[in-house]
This record gives structure tokens, C-alpha cells and sequence, in this order.
């Protein structure tokens, strides 16, 4: 997957005229690099405030303290790493099968050339806080609402134009992330792109 | 899954003479619940000492620290948990399918049961350590390995069989579990079954 940090949506308030250094987005991108890597309970105000070169002063000024950054973090780089790495290039496939193909095929790439892998940053913080804390859960879930209607879409245009035969496509969107996401955690163990080729061949004969 | 804490193995050295009270199966049972409930980072060790009734020595007597604690969590909790839920019940079984359906619906019974989805143990400390630690990464590749050579047998034995089609096992094999541990972390993100079902659906399309 695209490293967290690298999607920036202009999200409201990020040219604030009170942070002319864009501070506030010098630390969502700290903050959602060091969850990938080491998670979020891991990781420590005092070391993303070293990462981030910002003061105390000027992080308490635009977060509430470490979970509300959290929560920001999925709100605003969680949520479009998903969109830049999975949702815009599905849009654009003629077929689910094809955007399918081309996401698996760019992230094992990825994988591969970066010869590491930290996992999918969605997966990664719902298996670390799905359980334990449910405003993260709420936010999480709609991250996946909107993977998941997206994924939908596209399914639902696929039978209409009769390229894919008719079932649920809630269930079969819900299932393709399924797939997806134990095939990046199967990778973050193994630390290789191979489980992702995997699922793609089998997804392939289930979306043909 | 089945709570981890209630599969035991009786593991060499369970009933050395210097544990007579079963200490260090009690730390072991209280560490893997707190670690699937609210992760491994998130426990402290007062917290665990307090939830197993145990004392700091006695804690060390058996264990080097909090890593060698989680490392034997691993071996002897997760690893049984898997056998328990996933290995036994598919071995049993007359076909693959007939084992993956098995152990989908008996997991999503026990999940509706529950009201509450804690997520697979190996599964969650893959995500939460996979990454950010070699050892625990190792020791849960060991787990995985296991679960991946069960399942490959099994569909092996199909392809012999002829009631599957031949292909590559290994690679169907860490499909199947891809798409179980990608439905589970959904399923923890939706706190419902639903995930498991539609990803039955689908698997079953697979192995038929």
C-alpha cells in the first residue's frame, strides 16, 4: 500500500492562518507513519513530536491530545490512502475485475521493490483498536463503508452489464476486502508479496 | 475463535515441581486474554500480575519479562487456539470444504453467541507485531506455516481425490486463510458475523 503519509487530501482547515508551516499536517504525517510501522499504542507523544520537529505548545494547539490525532489520522490520511491506492484506480477500470487486478498487481509491486512490508494502514489500526476502542471503530468503519459501497458500484454495474454473474454485491464487495486485507496481513508476516498474488488468481476466478 | 485462553496444551514443563499452583499456566491464560482483548503494547505487566493474582517473583521465576511472556503466549496459547478451532475440526473433516465450512459456521456461532468479536488471536498480533518485531514475527510465521502445510495436505488429498480441481495448494491454502483473517478483521471492525458468511459463500464457490 502507498505509505500513509504520502496522501494529503486539502482537507478543511489545512491552510489555516495560524499555521503558516503547515504544522498541524507535519504531524498527521508523522503520526500516521509511526502508527503504520510500530502502531498506535506503541508509538509516544514525545517521540512524534521529535519526528515532526513541532512543540508541545504547538501540537496541544491543534489536537485535543493522542487520540483525538488519531482519529485525525484516519479521518484524513487513512481514508485517503485508501482512495488514492484502491478506490480512484477501480473507478477507472472498465471492469471490478480489471480496477481489482490493477490494485493487487501496483501494491505487490510496491511491495516488492520497497522489500518491506508494514501492512494495509486501515487493517493495521482496526485489528490494533477495532475491539478496544469504539470511536475508532466508528471512524474505521466508515472508512470501510465507503470502500465497501464502492467496491458495490462497480459490482453492481458489472451485472447489469452482464460481465459478471448476478449475487449480493454488498456480500461479494465485503468479501473481495476480505480477501485483500488477509492477503496484506499474510504479507506483513512473510514480508513478501506472494500471499497477495495468491488471492489475486483466486479473486480472478470468482469475478470472471 | 475460541478464547484463547481456554485451549491448553499440556506443554513440557506445565507441571514442574516449582509450579504447583499452576502459576505459570495462570499468567499464561491471563496474558493471552488481555493481549487478544486489548493488545500486547496496551498490556502493562501490573496490570497482567493483578489479572492473573500472581506476584512479581513468581512472575519472573518463570518468565524473563514481558517479551518472553508474549513469545510463550504465541507457542503455547495462539498455536492451540488455531489447532483447537481450525486444524482438529478440517482434519476430522471429509473433504476441505466440508472442514473450511465447518469451522466458518462454528466460529460465527460462537461470535453471535458472544455479542462481542475479539478478532482472531494470531491474526491480531500479526497485525499489531508483525512489522515491528522479528521475533514475534518468527514465532507467528511458525504458526501460520502450520495452519498453511494442515490445509495444503487437505487439499492435496481432494486433488488426489478428484473432488477438487488440481492446482497449486500452497497457493489455495493461504488463500483460504487470507480470506478467513481478512473476514474475522472485518468482522471485528463490524462487531457481526456477516463477514464470515459472505466470505463462506464465495470460498465454498472456490472448493467446490
Amino acid at each position: 500500500m502507498t505509505p500513509v503519509a504520502r496522501a494529503k487530501p486539502r482537507a478543511p482547515g489545512r491552510q489555516r492562518v495560524n499555521d503558516p508551516e503547515g504544522l498541524r499536517e507535519r504531524v498527521l504525517d508523522a503520526a500516521a507513519a509511526l502508527f503504520q510501522r510500530q502502531g498506535y499504542t506503541a508509538t509516544g507523544i514525545q517521540e512524534l513530536l521529535a519526528t515532526a520537529e513541532v512543540t508541545s505548545g504547538a501540537f496541544y494547539h491543534h489536537f485535543d491530545g493522542k487520540k483525538a490525532l488519531g482519529l485525525a489520522v484516519v479521518r484524513e490520511r487513512v481514508a485517503a490512502a485508501i482512495e488514492e491506492t484502491w478506490l480512484a484506480p477501480l473507478r477507472d477500470a472498465p471492469t471490478t475485475l480489471a480496477g481489482v487486478t490493477a490494485v493487487f498487481r501496483a501494491i505487490a509491486g510496491e511491495l516488492d521493490a520497497n522489500r518491506a512490508v508494514q501492512g494495509c494502514p486501515a487493517n493495521n489500526l482496526v485489528m490494533e483498536l477495532g475491539y478496544a476502542d469504539a470511536e475508532f471503530r466508528r471512524e474505521l468503519a466508515h472508512v470501510f463503508d465507503q470502500w465497501r459501497s464502492a467496491l458495490a458500484a462497480k459490482l453492481t454495474d458489472d451485472m447489469a452489464r452482464r460481465v459478471l454473474k448476478r449475487r449480493d454485491p454488498d456480500a461479494l464487495a465485503s468479501y473481495i476486502i476480505a480477501a485483500y486485507s488477509g492477503a496484506m496481513a499474510l504479507a506483513k508476516l512473510e514480508q513478501r508479496s506472494a500471499p497477495l498474488t495468491a488471492a489475486l488468481t483466486e479473486l480472478t476466478a470468482a469475478l470472471a
